[in-house]
């Protein structure tokens, strides 16, 4: 008792003490990373301060104060842990940086809308939407916003895409989260060797992201879109984000090109960015014979025949018009984009369940997408036929392999548990917005959609020709923190909730 | 090449032949067990003949038919198997039993349906809601129709209850469908001693499921049913089935007594018969220190003062209603039965979210509930805590048991693929029912109530005050199949739909 007593104590005393009472996580580079995204934030600020300067709009004001302040605070951080900086983290420094990484540029990215009207909430709500690749808006009225925030968007759905494919690539294998330890790279054994492995990875994807990102632009300019949308509707599509800068998203836009630059670039932002990589030093044959990433296309393209068949044959459209919005509406789905072109709600019976069902896929792992994602669907497929198997001879050992590799049961099991978490989410999530006032269809489907990281529901409310302006406070904070979990595969996110990773 | 032809020309040669191309399945002792359930289903059908030749009504005619027709099939099924008959099957014989032995009394069930005036399929359909203890309905008009058929509704949902309890305590355990090998019973070495015990258990468990209806059937008859309604309401109470005997199911009737003898009931026999058997040779802790009965009450009763205080407070209804309301119908949907007392979709926002999660729940292993069943979501808390402990510190064994036991692998991953399977299976039946014109709604509750065996879903159609009737043909078979997929664990079907069960 007394003991216990004096712990507490301890834990009031100053600060400075702290280490004593619980030999534990050293929070010096954690810091110093964060100051480091935050400089990069408040460095980012300035394009749309510019922007606006340029244009003449007096939204320039709020822009300049956020990088001002996004950078001062950013060089605080880094300057004042600068003795103790370390590039290579320790388990627990690695989630914590994963985690607030994200909190971190949310916040920031949503002071500058605070300044031109948009309240606390909404701007934070369409800062999360952003850099979490999610694309669901709060804002109405997008046709008619200055130039400076429209381009802050897509910056935050752009930094958030390549952030998490670093984070894919480089640390969620580390953690071992949902299977992820699949995806490690085979890194050299000293700790100077393993950052600088690392940082040439890092160099590398970024450069892979600006180059697509760059050819859809063009693509997109090329086939009648304006710069500036062409611009950021290309980081939006690379991002697999869905920001769009018109009320109407894709809808606004005429001709099947278009669609069909974005159907392409979607997929892209969708691969395995690692694939790119390898591709480029010579083996394209693994990007072609990666077994996720056959699947994935395969998936989409029987299903848009299979839609656009449908829709030419029930519906008497045109098959090249059919094919090009099936293909389009469903590739934004499953690669969790959601740019709609069309409201496919009205498509007729089974569309809403489809798109419902679609909502849980994703792309490839190490993409931007968000989702399930598709090597987790083959897992849990070979699992559960091995399961069948071994209930028809129990004394068998099926031994599994994936892509070519050995499948252990660690990876099985986290790729189960990841399933487990994700569905219980989106029931808990589900339960309190229908508590919150919102009804089932709009209650499940907003839940999917911001755990999966998607944008669009279903319903009239946040479907795909809705909005969630409308939504009550209450139901848009817990869905900010919905779209954070998803991003950060839940697992993460678990893990620093943790008592024990707090403690031991 | 010649080869394969000449298997082929075996396989299309006389039947009589079909051993020695497949050295395969014994099916004599499978076509035995059935005679001896066609011929219990037959004697079963003589009780609703006597009803209706009692009260003078023209139905006994069918009814009459069908029982001579199950009676002769059966027979003929067992006796012309008789010299090779036994009761130790092997693991493929046990699964084909167990399969078929539904399809067998759900037909035989139909017949006498289909004589009075019902189409097979509606027919098919009921008799199915029935032995799957599931009781949705698609008749209209039950409180004009004879009493005949209302005992025989009531005695298919007793048979099913008795059914799954047999089978979930004797034959699943050894099938080690989805984690039930953790409830294997010891048994004794000798294939004869062990045929005595399971037949021992049997007549203990058949002993105390009577006793049980016998009670809540006299305390319905107390508390002011008619004696036809107590008997068949008793029937589908303990079996957790909720046919009624009235369109308005418990809504027709008056005064809360009524309602607490069903919840007490339904709650009895959704608890493992097993425990009552220990309890009763003098080991009452068994069943109060059950880890899974504790988190089944705990949970019952949590949720319903949680509802009832919310129901008084916000909804202004007087305590004693709220709680006894709110009681009846959510262990009505977490047990499975599906009676309605009142119509819980008006009672606001959170209802109908709160409801639907309901539905995946169910009762404890090893009694008449379906669904995923409790001691699944502790073993799936124990497994996903495990996994975020080990993401912590990876070198970390976390050893896992449930109920004082030692929890293998085995059975965790088991438990996992039976979640799997039972999610997969409710996305492809509510796609499949969307697609069939239901809206999603619809769909999607219909899908989780036929799996989970529960009743009623949500919305008009489906919902509590509402009936399966109007839905197309196609949704109606759909069902059918997804009732006796969610009866039979899903794996226990999968594993007879599998090309190496056949063929090895």
């Amino acid at each position: 008792m007394r003991e216990r007593r004096m712990v507490e104590a301890r834990k009031l005393s100053s600060l400075a003490n702290w280490k004593c009472a619980y030999p534990m996580i050293e929070f010096r580079p954690v810091v110093h990373i964060l100051g480091w995204i935050a400089v990069l934030t408040g460095m980012l600020l300035i394009l749309p301060t510019l922007t606006d300067i340029s244009v003449g709009d007096p939204d320039w004001l709020p822009f300049s104060i956020s990088a001002t302040t996004a950078l001062t605070l950013g060089l605080m951080m880094t300057l004042s842990t600068f003795g103790e900086r370390t590039l290579v983290l320790d388990l627990r420094q690695a989630f914590l940086v994963t985690v607030l990484g994200w909190v971190v540029v949310g916040v920031l990215g949503a002071i500058p809308m605070t300044g031109i009207g948009i309240g606390f909430l909404d701007a934070l709500f369409e800062s999360i939407s952003g850099i979490t690749t999610t694309g669901s808006t709060v804002i109405v009225g997008l046709d008619r916003m200055p130039p400076g925030l429209l381009l802050w968007r897509a910056i935050l759905q752009w930094i958030g895409g390549i952030g998490i494919i670093a984070i894919a690539v480089l640390i969620l294998p580390i953690l071992r989260i949902g299977g992820m330890q699949l995806f490690r790279i085979e890194s050299s054994d000293t700790s100077s060797e393993k950052v600088a492995s690392a940082l040439s990875m890092l160099t590398g994807l970024l450069a892979v992201y600006g180059v697509l990102t760059a050819a859809c632009a063009g693509s997109f300019y090329a086939c009648g879109m304006s710069g500036f949308d062409a611009l950021t509707h290309a980081m939006a599509t690379v991002s697999t984000g869905g920001f769009s800068t018109h009320d109407a998203s894709f809808r606004y836009f005429e001709g099947r090109s278009l669609q069909w630059v974005g159907t392409v670039f979607m997929i892209s932002g969708a691969t395995p960015f690692v694939l790119y990589i390898r591709a480029i030093r010579g083996g394209l044959d693994s990007l072609v014979r990666d077994s996720q990433v056959r699947v994935f296309i395969g998936l989409l393209v029987a299903l848009s025949l299979l839609v656009s068949l449908w829709l030419s044959e029930i519906r008497d459209r045109p098959f090249l018009d059919a094919v090009t919005v099936a293909a389009f509406n469903i590739t934004s789905i499953v690669t969790t984009t959601g740019f709609v072109s069309e409201n496919y709600n009205i498509w007729g019976a089974g569309a809403a369940g489809l798109f419902l069902v679609l909502m849980f896929v994703g792309g490839c792992t190490g993409s931007t997408s968000g989702a399930i994602k598709i090597y987790r669907f083959q897992i849990l497929f070979l699992f559960v036929r091995a399961q069948v198997k071994r209930l028809i001879s129990p004394n068998r050992v099926v031994p599994l392999s994936y892509n070519g590799k050995h499948l252990t049961d660690d990876v099985s099991v986290s790729v189960l548990a990841f399933w487990a978490v994700f569905i219980a989410s989106i029931a808990v999530v589900t339960v309190v917005l229908n508590v919150l006032g919102l009804d089932i269809v709009t209650a499940y489907s907003a839940s999917v959609t911001a755990i999966s990281n998607v944008g669009p529901g279903l319903g009239d409310i946040v479907g795909p020709t809705g909005n969630f302006a409308t939504l009550p406070d209450a139901a848009k904070a817990l869905l900010i923190g919905a779209m954070l979990a998803g991003r950060l595969e839940i697992l993460a996110l678990l893990v620093t909730l943790n008592r024990e990773f707090w403690r031991y």
